[in-house]
C-alpha cells in the first residue's frame, strides 16, 4: 500500500505524531502513549482506569473507541496531508476490565485519491481481540509539521 | 416501537439510567449529564472541554462517539434488560469547537428478539448536526436494578 | 430537513427517480417498482424470487442491501444533485423468505454540504423489520434531468 | 487466526462452499464463480454484465456488496457451522464500468465464540480496490454438510 517505506518517509510520519499528540489533550488525558508510527500505521498503548469504566462495571465502548480512533487519526496524517475520520464502525468482541493493559494497531486497507479505509485492532495483554473498528478518512486541505 | 410507553416504563427507565449513571465513571468524568429518559430513548448533554480536544484543535471524535454512546446504552438498557453494543458506526458531519454545548438524542429504530437498532444524533446548541451514530444491541443475561 | 417540501420538489423528485429507473437495469431485472418518492425519500416494493435466495435457502443479503440501496438512490437524488454512496451500513435482522413481498422506505436523517445520511428500513407485508440500512451520500459534479 | 490449516480443513472448507454454491441461486445468477477457498477464507470472481448497471450507468454499488457477502458468507461457513451475517459495512471507492472482471478476497480478521469478523476486499483486473467490505458473523446451529 505505501510505496514510500523510506526512512524519510518514517521520520515524518514520526514528526507528524509527535506534533500531533503534543496538542492532543483527549489522548494525553486518556495516558495514551505512542509506541510505533510510520507511513499508514500507528501502535498505541493505554491502561484502563476508573474513570473508564461504565455502569456495567468494564471499560467503556466509547473509550475503546476512542482509543482505536486515535490510532486511526495517526496513522491516517503520517503522509503530512491533514486528514479527517469521516465514517467508522466498530465491533466490540469481548469485555475489558480495570487495569487491562490494550494495544491499538492501526494499518492501511486502501488509499484511493483523498479516501482512505485504515483498520484498527485493539488487543489485550494476553492477546485477545478485543475491538476491531475500520476507519474511513478523508484528506482536506493544510499539513499538520512544515517540510 | 415501544408499546410500554405506560408511567411505569418510564419510571423503570428512569431508575435503571440513574444505577447505570451512579457507577458510569467515563460519563461522569467526562461530564455527561441525563436530560431525558423513556424506554427506548434517553437524551443527554455534555459540553466540550479543554481535554476533550484532539490534534486538530476540535472535540475528538471518540468523545463524540463516548457522548452518543451513552445515550445509546441508557436508551438500550430502559427496558431494565441487561443490553450491551456489539456493532455501532458513526459518520462525523461537523468539527465541534471548544466550549460547544451538545446534546445527544437516542431513539429505538427496530428491536427484534434479543437485537435492537438505536439512532442518535449529537447537535450543538445551534441546531447543527456534527453527528449520527447508529448502535445494534444485543441483550444478554441479567437486570440493572431490582423490580 | 426538507425545506423544500412544495409541488415543485415533489415533481422535480418524481422526473429524476423516473429518469433514474429507466436507466437503472440492476433495479429492474430485480422487479423492484416505485411506490413513492419525495424531497430525500423513496419508498420501492420488490417481492423475493427464486433467483434471490442464497445457500441458506432464504434471500441473499446482498439483494436486500441491493433493494434498500436502491431506494437510498432514489431519495439521495431527490433534489437533482448527482450524489453517490460512499460508506453504507446494514444490519440484518430477520431471515426473509421466497415470495415475500418487501418494502424498502427511505428517508433523510441529516444533509450537511455535500454529505448526507440516510435511514432505510426493509419490512415485510406482515410489518416484520427485516434489515435496517444506513446510506452516506456525497454529492458530486451533475444533474440528473434538465431543470 | 486459523489454527486448523490442514489438508482436511480445506477440503472440508471446499466441500461446504461447493454445497452452498449449489443452492446460492442469486451468486449463480449474477454469474460468480468460486476461484478458491479455505478455512476462513474465499475468492470469487466476478464480470459486470448489463443487467447490473445502475441509473448513473456504473455497477450497482449492491451488486458490489451482493458479491462482497458471497465471498464473505463462503468464508465464515467454511468451518461447516452454520453462520450468517449480522452487520455489514461497505465502502465504494472507485466506479466499476460494464465488463469489468472482479475478485473478491474475503480473509478472516477475528473469531471469538459465535462472533466472526471478516473483511472483503473487491478489486478489478487493474488490481485497482473498488470496495471495501467488513462483515460481522454470527454462528447459529446446524451444519451445511455432513461430517
Amino acid at each position: 500500500m505505501n510505496d514510500a517505506h523510506t526512512p524519510d518517509a518514517a521520520a515524518l510520519a514520526r514528526r507528524v505524531a509527535d506534533a500531533m499528540y503534543a496538542k492532543d489533550r483527549a489522548a494525553q488525558a486518556l495516558g495514551m502513549t505512542i509506541v510505533d508510527v510510520g507511513p499508514g500505521t500507528a501502535e498505541l498503548a493505554m491502561t484502563v482506569r476508573e474513570d473508564m469504566l461504565n455502569g456495567h462495571d468494564i471499560c467503556h465502548g466509547g473509550i475503546l473507541f476512542t482509543f482505536a480512533d486515535t490510532a486511526f487519526a495517526y496513522a491516517c496524517n503520517a503522509y503530512n496531508r491533514t486528514t479527517v475520520a469521516q465514517h467508522c464502525t466498530v465491533s466490540f468482541l469481548h469485555p475489558v476490565k480495570l487495569g487491562a493493559k490494550l494495544l491499538a494497531s492501526a494499518t492501511e486497507r486502501a488509499r484511493t485519491g483523498r479516501n482512505g479505509v485504515y483498520d484498527i485492532r485493539v488487543s489485550d495483554e494476553t492477546g485477545h481481540i478485543v475491538a476491531e473498528f475500520r476507519g474511513n478518512s478523508r484528506t482536506i486541505e493544510g499539513k499538520i509539521v512544515d517540510e
